[in-house]
């Protein structure tokens, strides 16, 4: 993916406003998760029930249209979402997607999208690599003397 | 349970040490994670098959004797260890439980104790609780903006 150094900066922007608002809606997140090899999304979150959202944050027309891959994250997640701002063009997004505004500080779900479960096998192994994912970053962001691994 | 901030501090030592080397075994940790209602262990690790285990960091007799609950914590686990430095009388430890040596920088297993399996209902909820802890303690590491929760 072609992504400049500012929409990449703006899509974190996006990214810190979408997980504010989701914990809101009890949903946990983690940013820049590998569900599986070669895909990379900007927000995975997990739910009280342990449902699984993907939300990708796209700060201009140019990174939506830099972005290939997005139809192959649509597999991990009960549902997804594009986060977006208020000046993004909606119309150029896919009707059958979610959609959320948002901004850097907080963020709005503007249309739901179709649910489409994941198998409990996919639930259960997503699940665990949420788990140890953000455990492992947040024993790095606390014990920064640990070694690399 | 009555622990002095000394002996608090040194169990948060040992519980770091006890974090990076469970990590070389691939392990992920969360500290202080309440498994139950009332229940908060020191260091909970969540293995790359999903093994869940419970460590608890005594930095001394005292800290051993005042804790009350540590049976307790058996049933939320696969395997239960102590965690003690070099100095630590291990005699009065019970012989049917897991022991690391520990200190602020590293640990090693010295005694496995019992593996007691959870059941699959059990550990799906535990992993769930360790996901969504680590994802949102890393929120809040990552954006301390956040209005509290």
């Amino acid at each position: 993916m072609v992504q400049s150094e500012g929409a990449y900066q703006a899509g974190q922007l996006l990214a810190r406003g979408v997980a504010r608002y989701l914990r809101s809606l009890d949903f946990s997140c983690v940013q820049e998760f590998v569900p599986a090899r070669g895909l990379r999304v900007d927000v995975a979150a997990l739910g009280p029930k342990g449902e699984i959202w993907v939300v990708e944050c796209k700060s201009c027309r140019a990174d939506f249209a830099a972005d290939s891959k997005w139809k192959g994250y649509l597999e991990w997640a009960d549902r997804f979402f594009w986060a977006v701002d208020a000046d993004f063009p909606i119309g150029i997004l896919p009707d059958e997607t979610g959609l959320i505004l948002a901004d850097g500080f907080g963020a709005e779900i503007v249309r739901w999208g179709p649910e489409t479960l994941l198998a409990p096998s996919r639930r259960k192994v997503q699940t665990l690599k949420l788990a140890r994912a953000a455990m492992f970053r947040l024993q790095t962001a606390r014990d920064p003397l640990l070694s690399p691994s």
